[in-house]
């Protein structure tokens, strides 16, 4: 009986054993948090989200735990990068669940501040990637990139992070960060982590969750097409709009979905190409009914 | 004759004693020589120049030497801020005298980075202060706060100092910086400095050194035009246009003088005001000759 039950004891146990997680909701507070350790010498880790967290998110909390001796994870919607007509009101937010699983992930300090502990003046200072922010999702959704630089550069200056963590699915996103990481000096490196898909392809994406059947079952065709992409590309072909014409005709083979945009992009300025001749990224942003979802591959 | 000679040797020693500076080319070498004092708790002071140094400086870097452990001075002529008609070619470059002024005054670490040392990569990435940056010298030198946020946010960056200096003299910049700092929560005390004047009343700046005896002759009706302001104020007068137009008249009794502006603002967004309650800063921008002089009071 009890070589049977020591197992199942042991599971409970590296369960219970995981610790609370310090939850603040200041300035203040997250600085004092991380005094003692910064103090001490502690490497300490910034996985800034906007909540709704999934394995994708997991991925950079797993990334932080194992490089870094404190980790935090801030849980911010932040108004800043939403457009006027953008789902800000409808955006996810699921804190309880999001401690838990910050908690399970070995997170010690989540950063969870109002929109009024953020901005607590009408903000007139911001932080402007140009060029990087100029293509693809900049394109489609202008300020979008200077609310995200600017949270992020707000985030950095809260936490003093020596490392952050970022997702390679928002692949623009990480290029304005670290441009702007670059150009300010800002004394923190930062770490890009895979893109975590479905089984069937589709990138793990808070926004999967608004899909109803019919299109959570059209939606991978996001990812076969940016795959025939790669496919074109490794057999030699070096023409972009060949390239491109060939994985807009996948996306056009899906009724459901309407394209925003499908690109073939430097990896660092994020400018679209003609001829392909280096390391590339291929990004696309599509509307499957009312939901955005963006993704990208790197070749 | 020792009783004679006494006092003379305790002064050369005192002069002599002023240990040697430390002058740092690179972002490296800057940020190695402030590890240490760092790590064991010493209070960073910033001044941060373009060099040219004068009693006005010298009031900055002396209030930071009697405020913290560790005073660096950054004397860098930052091509960002100024204009493409502007003065950047001409604005003066004295470093040998400049390091002989910090040495006297105290200054641990001085600062004296090449262009490309701090723009290594083409600059995408700015920091905008809109509103507080909308009106006066940012009206008449567009991308001037652009250029100046931009290097004092690399420079805190950089240096990372627990406070930093900047004169009053450069009132909107001060107020640029201010905003930018509370915004964007970077962790620094900004300390203002008054404005050092000439025994005429002419503030002191490094481009003073560009009038000729005429126009420096000239000079101090600025100064006088905006005590004029100060004095209508005083005497009841809430009507910001008739306190502008007495102290505009001040200004035009100068033939020498041209008035680029001169506005009544409210010291923390720099806005123009018509009607006077609170506290207010007068604001003035003139050319004299080719040399432009900027000076500003509070009431």
């Amino acid at each position: 009986m009890s070589a049977v039950a020591q197992p199942r004891e042991k599971r409970e146990i590296s369960i219970d054993t995981a610790p609370p997680v310090n939850v603040v909701q200041t300035v203040k507070d997250v600085r004092e948090a991380l005094a003692l350790p910064r103090s001490s010498g502690s490497v300490i880790g910034l996985v800034p989200t906007m909540g709704a967290l999934h394995p994708g998110h997991e991925a950079l909390i797993g990334g932080a735990r194992r490089e870094c001796g404190i980790v935090v994870v801030s849980i911010f919607v932040n108004p800043l990068q939403f457009g006027p007509n953008e789902d800000y009101a409808r955006y996810p937010r699921t804190l309880e669940k999001d401690v838990e699983i910050c908690r399970r992930q070995g997170t010690d300090v989540v950063f969870n501040p109002s929109p009024d502990e953020m901005y607590p003046l009408p903000p007139l200072t911001f932080a402007e990637v140009t060029r990087v922010s100029e293509h693809l999702c900049g394109k489609f959704r202008p300020g979008h990139f200077r609310g995200v630089a600017t949270v992020v550069l707000k985030l950095f200056n809260i936490v003093r992070p020596d490392r952050a963590y970022f997702g390679e699915k928002d692949m623009q996103q990480l290029a304005v960060i670290r441009r702007m990481v670059a150009d300010l000096n800002i004394p923190v490196e930062i770490a890009a982590v895979p893109t975590v898909r479905e089984p069937d392809g589709l990138a793990i994406s808070s926004r999967n969750q608004h899909l109803n059947s019919a299109e959570r079952k059209a939606a991978p065709v996001l990812y076969r097409a940016l795959e025939e992409a790669v496919k074109r590309i490794r057999s030699g072909e070096r023409d972009a709009s060949k390239v491109r014409e060939a994985a807009i005709a996948i996306l056009e083979s899906e009724p459901l979905v309407r394209i925003e945009y499908l690109e073939i992009v430097d990896p660092t300025e994020i400018q679209p190409l003609s001829t392909i001749s280096g390391p590339v990224r291929i990004a696309a942003a599509v509307w499957i009914g009312g939901t955005r979802l963006i993704d990208n591959v790197a070749v």
